[in-house]
């Protein structure tokens, strides 16, 4: 397959790359790394992006970032700045790559563990990964030629406890490479309109 | 209790209305019909809302709309419309409110059966509703004062059918007096953090 991962030089990006490009062509897209540069907040980049990359068996997602912060401090503006990037960023390339994914491909998403169980300074991250899965159960009765669509539900990665640590105490990490694995089932699986808890 | 009813106007607004009325005083607001008129959208509409209705105990949101089309042809402005609406305009009430409730006092939103149960052309609504059910999750445990806040998920209304029948085949739907009950079991019941689901 050849499979375009969008978030490449994140923690998780470089995990999924390392897995699927065992056995695929991966191409690698993100922010500041990769092939391909983008802003997902931007459609015209990302139709640019699937414009420019040739025929796609499958797209995933690392990417996203939210607002932490206590709920009693928030503001509008910071709350949705994480339906901007992490909500409407995936959803961008959803809408653009169901136009252009070869028949049968499927598209990975990216939601997290904060959408079940919150924490404190957490309320856009649980909002933004809710939404994210509702997204993928509806999007996956109505994509056609066959397109899939699922998400990875991460836990704290292993990775990055020195810095998320204190606002995850208690909770299980898991290193980026076991993370990964959800995305290659996704991607190399049949099923669609799922959620891959990796917790 | 003193109680806001923020939809008030509605199909489900007026069942409620005339469900909490009976044992409370009644405040009624809604974009136009309502002692208080505002657009929940605009975060000023909704401080002012707060300054002038007073003292509080509850507030029960039955307001929001977000779009209906094929996922095929959806745009990211259509998309963003229900985020902006539905989802920002009760976050907008629970980010003033919380500063303005009184002590003990809850916060009840609107969810919807397609967080869980996707129809066609429902991506946006399916994404929205599962929004504001991750953000109640996240809310409830970091609320100061005793402040609850819960969403009430209703099936399609039995009154809606005639608009909204061709969308919901097959689904059994809830008058809007039995939706009624729930938003009454969020405001005079003791729990948190909880998605009542009518269907």
């Amino acid at each position: 397959m050849r499979i375009l991962v969008i978030g490449a030089g994140g923690a998780v990006g470089r995990a999924i790359v390392a897995e699927l490009a065992q056995r695929h062509d991966v191409v690698e897209a993100g922010r500041t790394r990769g092939a391909h540069r983008l802003d997902v907040r931007d459609l015209d980049d990302v139709r640019r992006l699937f414009a420019e990359a040739g025929t796609l068996d499958a797209v995933v997602m690392a990417t996203g970032s939210v607002h932490f912060g206590p709920l009693g401090e928030m503001t509008a503006e910071q709350f949705r700045s994480g339906l901007d990037d992490k909500l409407m960023g995936q959803v961008n390339v959803v809408l653009a790559g169901q136009h252009r994914l070869a028949d049968g491909g499927s598209f990975t998403l990216t939601s997290g563990i904060l959408a079940e169980q919150p924490i404190r300074e957490g309320a856009d991250a649980s909002t933004v990964n809710a939404a994210l899965e509702g997204f993928v159960r509806a999007a996956a009765i109505e994509l056609p030629r066959g397109l899939r669509i699922n998400a990875v539900s991460p836990t704290v990665l292993a990775e990055s406890m020195a810095t998320y640590g204190p606002y995850f105490r208690g909770f299980e990490p898991a290193p980026a490479a076991r993370v990964a694995l959800a995305y290659s089932r996704s991607v190399e699986g049949a099923q669609t309109g799922q959620v891959y808890k990796v917790w």
